[in-house]
């Protein structure tokens, strides 16, 4: 029979499901959207019918649904063999992937103060499968967990160390999955091991990160304590002058309000005053919409600084690897992003940067440039199944011979 | 007659006075300490003996003691010639030094709102002076005026547009007087113009900041909106998460005390717990302290982060120069800052560096490094005394032939 793996993204108002076959080959996808709303539903990919949902169903409802839908079409037996669920907070807790049980989730409780809006949905998912497959291995993969390998001198703030001791005030990183994924996958490309490759991993999506890793491990990321701080995302504000709570108090502005505005309002969408999505952006920015340049301007501008910071944790590069959904398609932020880097020793060659490094296994820069640049889709998914069924298969401690 | 120009830079309960003659060589200065309190004193260089000022004197008073002790010594006539004000912010309306008139003066309280803490004493010294000497040219010399050349990628952050249309929320940087010195001097040093000269100028005092300077114009720096962004300071954090004011609200911490504490109790303070004194930590962490250590490694890593960062605005590099209390006389924060700087083009020649390029013109790179380093004390007192001289030099419209 098939031994699938499931893995299971929960957000605050959609699911994400992915179904891997034993040899880590993707055959489904399903996302549930409009959760915990009276207009829930789900698809299942290549399903041009959406599922209804009853209206106000919570996650098992909603689940179950999707995975009805996955038995019929024959893609599922009755139970899947591993689950994977991504969680996005481990704190310093979880420095890699466990398999879930009573205390493991203990633990993803708390870490929820660092995540309030995502651990807690991360958790009701959690709840939800094993309610509905008691007997099926759960794992846990932590969007921080590739960064608990930062040193202190990189993930400490100059702030009062009782912060750190007493409310765990540091830099964790986030996107770890993604992260991971393009240090191994970058040393596949480049015929080496991932112990012996360093390299900058920009993940440009609607979330937007960078890190450094050098001999496969991250040692410098440009995400804190939350997911806000580092580089312009498409709602969210990246660094601020921390001064900017107190002067715009003066305003009228409290600290809870900015928080929203900085997370929500502000980034690609603040700046153009239109939208987040880049490429709507440069498409008014061809047509002349100024607010919508500067957008672009300070999003790759930016970047291009943090590129430069990454390179103070590396002592060689092996490739600057753009990826997520603007690093994979937009050859022209990956060009306004490198016009920056000449003196730092990245440059693009034009025509493999069109064609997203497709037929050049990546690889998007010029033969004179002093670093190799590359295009890597991303692959959270497969990252989480892996570890999923790798960990289901791991013999227990009582299983042991 | 001596044609002396005069130097004012007034902080909350201090003031600092340098005296230069007409060819712009320093001849004296004086601090008065404890302003506004029952213990206030002035002490003039050189002279053991302090100067008694009565209780609760304001700015005229105090002035009025140190300028006499002056004339006392033969050091000034009955007035300057000229008058230099240190002022902290110009906004967007001073992109240079001006002579002062009743509508600068209203310019400058037009700017209070960006420095409640700055703007208003440097205003009470120009009035008190104004008073004092009601004929003599005086001129404003602003910390944000140099860098009032950042393009607009490099000043705007990515927050609703309308923060910087009806509150001004942008980068204004600070320190502009001496990294404006550093681009002069280097040029000087270097044997070229300032408009062909381009650096990277790290001004390492209590405050710190960096800035990339290209073809001798600023084009990008770490300070922001307030002189609370980028590098760790002395008891200022530098940059941290946005997110930490809403995680820490949740911990009974409001954001203005937040405020506070990231100026006054954090960077190299908050850290090692004992002081914001760099030689004093260095002792202490040489000692076995570990928290000192950690504060040196956090101090030296950001430093380096920024100096890759900086190079993104950079085609060339004639120097990297370190000036300020820290980045004048630490050869071993110089050190190891360049020890994360290999990969990045610079490299230290220890003798060099040990002798703070005493003996080397300012030079502490080796032959091999991809990029020279240099050490180059500061001078912000003389720029000020240059421009009032100038400036009270510089024919009026209304007197020009």
């Amino acid at each position: 029979m098939q031994a699938n793996t499931l893995v299971v993204n929960c957000g605050s108002s959609s699911i994400k499901l992915a179904l891997f076959d034993h040899q880590e080959q993707k055959i489904s996808s399903a996302l549930v959207e409009r959760l915990n709303t009276a207009d829930a539903f789900a698809r299942i990919e290549g399903i041009d019918a959406p599922l209804a949902i009853e209206p106000e169903a919570r996650y098992e409802q909603a689940l179950k649904v999707v995975l009805s839908a996955f038995e019929e079409l024959g893609l599922l037996d009755s139970a899947p063999s591993a689950i994977g669920h991504r969680v996005v907070h481990g704190g310093e807790t979880f420095r890699e992937a466990v398999l879930i049980d009573d205390d493991v989730i203990e633990g993803i409780q708390a870490c929820s103060g660092l995540a309030p809006l995502h651990n807690p949905v991360n958790l009701a998912g959690i709840e939800a499968m094993r309610k509905l497959y008691p007997r099926v291995p759960q794992v846990a993969v932590f969007d921080t967990a590739f960064h608990q390998t930062l040193p202190p001198k990189a993930y400490m703030y100059a702030v009062p160390e009782s912060y750190y001791r007493d409310w765990a005030v540091r830099r964790y990183g986030f996107h770890g999955t993604s992260h991971y994924f393009m240090s191994r996958e970058t040393a596949r490309r480049l015929d080496r091991t991932p112990a012996t490759t360093s390299l900058i991993s920009a993940h440009l999506g609607n979330g937007c990160s960078i890190t450094a890793i050098r001999d496969g491990l991250s040692v410098d990321t440009s995400m804190g304590l939350t997911p806000l701080e580092g580089l312009v995302m498409g709602t969210r504000s990246g660094d601020v002058d921390p001064g900017l709570f107190d002067y715009l108090d003066g305003k009228g502005i409290t600290a809870a309000a900015l928080n929203d505005v900085l997370n929500q309002q502000s980034g690609l969408l603040g700046l153009s005053g239109q939208t987040n999505d880049m490429r709507t952006l440069c498409d008014l920015a061809d047509h002349g919409h100024e607010p919508s340049r500067l957008a672009i301007d300070v999003f790759c501008f930016r970047l291009a600084r943090y590129i430069g910071a990454m390179m103070a944790s590396l002592n060689r590069i092996d490739a600057l690897v753009f990826t997520g959904g603007i690093g994979e398609n937009s050859s022209r932020i990956r060009e306004q992003t490198c016009n920056h880097l000449g003196l730092l020793g990245f440059e693009l060659e034009a025509d493999l940067n069109s064609a997203h490094g497709g037929f050049s296994d990546g690889i998007i820069s010029s033969p004179e440039s002093r670093f190799p640049v590359m295009v890597i889709p991303t692959n959270e998914e497969l990252v989480i199944a892996s570890e999923a069924k790798r960990l289901a298969e791991t013999p227990t401690p009582s299983e042991r011979p």
